[in-house]
């Protein structure tokens, strides 16, 4: 079938032989699927990526880095062929996909990082039964390729344990920054800074419910915050969505005594940060990946029940043979938040 | 007065004036203080922490680099002269002192690492009156100077927020990492893995209540912890007491998902670490400094009450004129724990 193959450090249109679904897998043909700020990183970096994952002991992430890959892990799909054994969606169904597979090895396989199974960037894609989660008829399928993304927002939210009256930064408002936003604003805290250097993300941020947008050319986020009301009596929770060296350690510099700081943006590279600084202010960080089915299921719902509007979200749309000039333009900094891949 | 001042990088026993003091202070002849580890970082990073702190918008650890300092802030006095105000100890009480200062202006001074209050390495101090614990009668007070990190290892392991059943790996058995231990073991925790390069100081590790210890140079902690029945489904809890850049960085890679790091051992360099390690494994870190006056106070009680025995911790004593001498012996990989000054 036809897909957007990394090979190499270079993303080609080209063919990917679908596998062989087993009794427990559906074929689905790609509705829409999602650019992440992963696949940008991982086709920079996927070696380091490999080999930080070799070292840490890990099942996923640990593809081999010469042989083809077809990312996407943010993708709805409707099911051309069911589950030989019966269970899960029925032809023709409509599903957003958990995007997680065991090969009949039994190894963990990350869709859109494994060399067995292609991601979303392809007209087709296999997905167990077991992780594809019925899309309502009411909902544009193509809208609900935002439930991963989203779901990672909120497991990034929940990890932060904000209690009434806590107050939240949120740092860069690209994907991912733009979710937690959103799902701090569904969960109803009263004080949402959100930070980026680009206007029209800032006015994404500010769509999906930030209180006060600002530009760290300008300002800190924490002296919004403080502008806002925020009193470092209770410090706020940090997210950090940017994903770049330096982002923790500016983080750690300007947060108040005793900040929590959520790590979802995703830093490849080494990354370096004084200890002292964190220590001095006792910072706690907890480093988030991905969500809970629970999460998953819970944001496709809020798309579904229109709890969080995702439609500001989507800042463009490609077919399979546009996606090596998303990525370039998303490479950069960018006015651009999802930019869905439709095969 | 007599005091080992910190003059530049260099330790010379010198003169210092003892400041007059406010109506709700009290001098006190200096009994026993501790060398703590900090104390030979800061001899090494004094700018590197000053500009943190700077940066951080911290109020303490700001003093002047190139004026003297007298070090030393885990001590005990006895009272020579008590508050004018009448509040605090009375002469010839012997006290532990939890050392932090406001001066006239505000500002609040870390006893030891100021320009105007000297620490314990002199043969007086000025302390808070409120700032003052009684040494019980039955306590030699010079053992009651453990005291500060007895209070440093309880905060740590307070902040690790074990729960029965919970086990414990520390790494780095430095009086930081056995004070941890002392405490994970007077607060029943079952298996206490701890790994240290000095094979004193495991032995010591061991004396203080690790149910296992380990040197790296064989095997890691994380496997050691596997072979005393740890499984991945409930991760340890770590504490990095270490102190030393890269230690953040292998603690990521040798832990099992989802485990919780607590950062004791203090690392006034920048340090490099993999980001990606920390994501994949949904890591949490907890960066804790110093101690409540709540543990404080219970330290003191642990140790009279003989609930923890801090003899063992001690393994040197050195008058003024010694110090410089410790400070050059701490500063190799050493059998030592804790030197105590006896002014």
């Amino acid at each position: 079938m036809k897909a957007v193959v990394m090979r190499g450090q270079e993303l080609v249109v080209d063919d990917f032989p679908l596998p062989e679904p087993t009794e427990d897998q559906v074929v689905l043909d790609t509705i829409a699927c999602g650019i992440c700020g992963s696949d940008l990183h991982c086709l920079k970096h996927a070696d380091e990526l490999v080999a930080t994952s070799a070292e840490g002991g890990m099942e996923i992430f640990m593809f081999d880095t010469s042989a083809d890959i077809v990312m996407g892990h943010e993708f709805t799909g409707r099911v051309s062929r069911p589950a030989a054994n019966g269970t899960g969606p029925r032809e023709g169904q409509a599903v957003a996909v958990m995007p997680g597979l065991t090969l009949p090895s039994g190894k963990p396989e990350a869709v859109g990082y494994s060399n067995t199974y292609p991601g979303g960037y392809g007209e087709q894609v296999i997905a167990g039964a077991s992780t594809c989660v019925n899309v309502p008829d009411h909902l544009d399928p193509t809208r609900a390729a935002l439930t991963e993304p989203l779901a990672v927002g909120l497991h990034a939210v929940n990890s932060g344990g904000l209690v009434e009256g806590d107050t939240a930064i949120v740092l860069g408002c690209g994907p991912v920054g733009l979710t937690v936003v959103a799902w701090l604003a569904a969960k109803g805290v009263l004080t949402i800074v959100a930070a980026d250097f680009s206007p029209g993300r800032r006015t994404l941020a500010a769509t999906l419910g930030a209180d006060v947008v600002v530009d760290p050319t300008n300002k800190s986020a924490v002296d919004a915050w403080r502008e806002a009301g925020g009193s470092s009596k209770r410090p706020p929770v940090i997210f950090e969505c940017v994903g770049v060296p330096g982002m923790i350690d500016q983080a750690c510099a300007m947060a108040p005594r005793r900040t929590k700081l959520v790590i979802v943006g995703l830093c490849m590279e080494a990354d370096t940060f004084r200890p002292t600084m964190a220590m001095n202010k006792e910072i706690s960080m907890n480093f988030v990946l991905g969500w809970t089915g629970r999460e998953f299921v819970s944001s496709l719902e809020a798309i579904a029940s229109g709890a969080i509007d995702v439609e500001p979200l989507i800042t463009g749309q490609v077919d399979l043979d546009g996606v090596p000039g998303a990525f370039e333009e998303l490479a950069s900094p960018v006015e651009h938040a999802k930019i869905l891949v439709i095969p």
